[in-house]
C-alpha cells in the first residue's frame, strides 16, 4: 500500500475509528484505511475522532490522546449479550436484518432479525487456522488455495486443508442465511464473499453501524 | 490413566503400532494403549511389533529397534493420493465403505465407496482450534463446552466458540454422509461421534485397516 493511500481525507466530516485486535481502521465517511496501532497514533493523534475499541490493552494509551472520544458505550442492540464485542454490535447495527460476517483475525457470524440480535458464532480467522495446521505437523504447513473448487472432494493436502477451512465456514453460514441478506466485512471478507451467491462485501459496515448509533443517540 | 492400563497384553498375537504426530498407539488384537514416544520405546523396545508411522522425525530412532518392522509400504487403497498419510490409508481400509473421521491433533475426514478412496478434507484438531482462538485475543481464550446445544444460536463467547468448532465440523460431515455409515476414531472421536445419530466410534479402526492390509499382502 502506498503511503498516500494510508491517510484518509480530513474533511468537514468527523473521523471514526474501529480499533481491532490487530489493526486500526479509520473512516472519513468515504474511505477506510487500515493501519497498525503505532502508525494510526502517529498520523492521527492531532485529529479529533470518535472510536470504538476491542483492544483493551491499548485503552490507557488511547485515552490520553486529546480529541479522541471512546463512544463504545452508546452502541447497543436488542438481544446483545454481556461480553459481546463492540465492533460486532456496530456491524449488527449497520442494517436492520441480515447475516453479518466479519472475517478478520477471528471470523464472527451474527444473525439479526428486525433489528434484534439472535446470536452467532466464532471461527478462528483464516490466518489462525493455517497457523494451527502448521503447528500440528510440518506436512500440514501450507497456504490457502483461494480458488478451491468446493464442488468435489479434494485429494491433495493443500486442497484438503483449503476445503476444510472454506467449506466448513460456507456450509454453516448457508445453514443460517435462509433468505436473509449476507453481509461480509473484514480483511478476508472479500475472499469469503466470493464463495457465496448474492453476498455483499462492504468494508464500511462497522462504520455504518457506528453512524446509525450516533444518529440514534442524538435523537 | 493408571500405569497397568498403559501396557497391552503381549499374547501370541503380534503387536501393531500406529505412530502418530503426538502419540504412539499400540494394539494387541483386543485393546489399544496410547503412549508418548519415550514411554512406548521404553516399554516395547524388546517386543517385536509391526508399525506404520506419520512421524517422520522419529523414523531414524525407531528403525534402529530390532524386531520393529515398518509396514507402511504395504498399505494402499485405490484412489489414494501421493502424500496421503499412511494412518488415513489404514483407516480407509478398515471397512469397504463409509465416511471415516480421525479426530486427533488434526481431524481428517475421508470418504470411501466400494473400496475406493474418493477424497476428503482436514480440520485442525479441537485443541489446535482452541489454541488458535486464544492466540487471537485473551477474550477468546476458553475451553470447549462439550455439551453445546447445536439447536439454537448461542449468545456467550464460550458457547459461540464451541458452536463454531462443533457445528462447522458436524454440518460439513453430514453433507458428505448421505446414507453412508459414519465411523469415528482418535482422541476426540468419541466426543464428536456423540453429536451424530448412528455414528460408530471404534478406537481400533486404524488397526483393523492394518490387519486387512496384512491379510491381503499374505495372499
Amino acid at each position: 500500500m502506498r503511503s498516500e493511500e494510508c491517510t484518509v481525507r480530513v474533511s468537514g466530516k468527523e473521523l471514526l475509528a474501529d480499533i481491532g485486535n490487530t489493526h486500526f481502521h479509520i473512516y472519513d465517511g468515504q474511505r477506510v484505511v487500515h493501519l497498525s496501532c503505532d502508525e494510526a497514533i502517529k498520523q492521527y493523534s492531532h485529529t479529533p475522532l470518535k472510536y470504538i475499541s476491542v483492544k483493551h490493552t491499548l485503552e490507557k494509551r488511547v485515552t490520553q490522546i486529546e480529541g479522541w472520544i471512546n463512544i463504545s458505550d452508546i452502541l447497543s442492540i436488542e438481544g446483545e449479550y454481556e461480553t459481546m464485542g463492540v465492533d460486532r454490535k456496530a456491524l449488527c447495527l449497520s442494517h436492520p436484518e441480515g447475516v453479518f460476517v466479519d472475517a478478520g483475525s477471528a471470523i464472527t457470524v451474527d444473525v439479526v432479525e428486525r433489528g434484534k440480535y439472535l446470536g452467532g458464532y466464532i471461527f478462528p480467522g483464516i490466518k489462525a487456522m493455517l497457523e494451527g495446521y502448521a503447528c500440528i505437523s510440518p506436512v500440514l504447513e501450507t497456504d490457502l488455495n483461494e480458488r478451491i473448487d468446493l464442488s468435489k472432494l479434494p485429494t491433495t493436502t493443500k486442497e484438503q486443508i483449503s476445503y476444510g477451512i472454506i467449506a466448513s465456514i460456507k456450509t454453516l453460514i448457508e445453514k443460517h442465511t435462509q433468505g436473509k441478506q449476507l453481509y461480509f466485512t473484514g480483511g478476508d471478507g472479500k475472499l469469503l464473499a466470493g464463495f457465496f451467491e448474492d453476498a455483499i462485501y462492504d468494508e464500511t459496515l462497522v462504520f455504518k453501524g457506528i453512524e446509525h448509533a450516533l444518529q440514534t443517540n442524538e435523537k
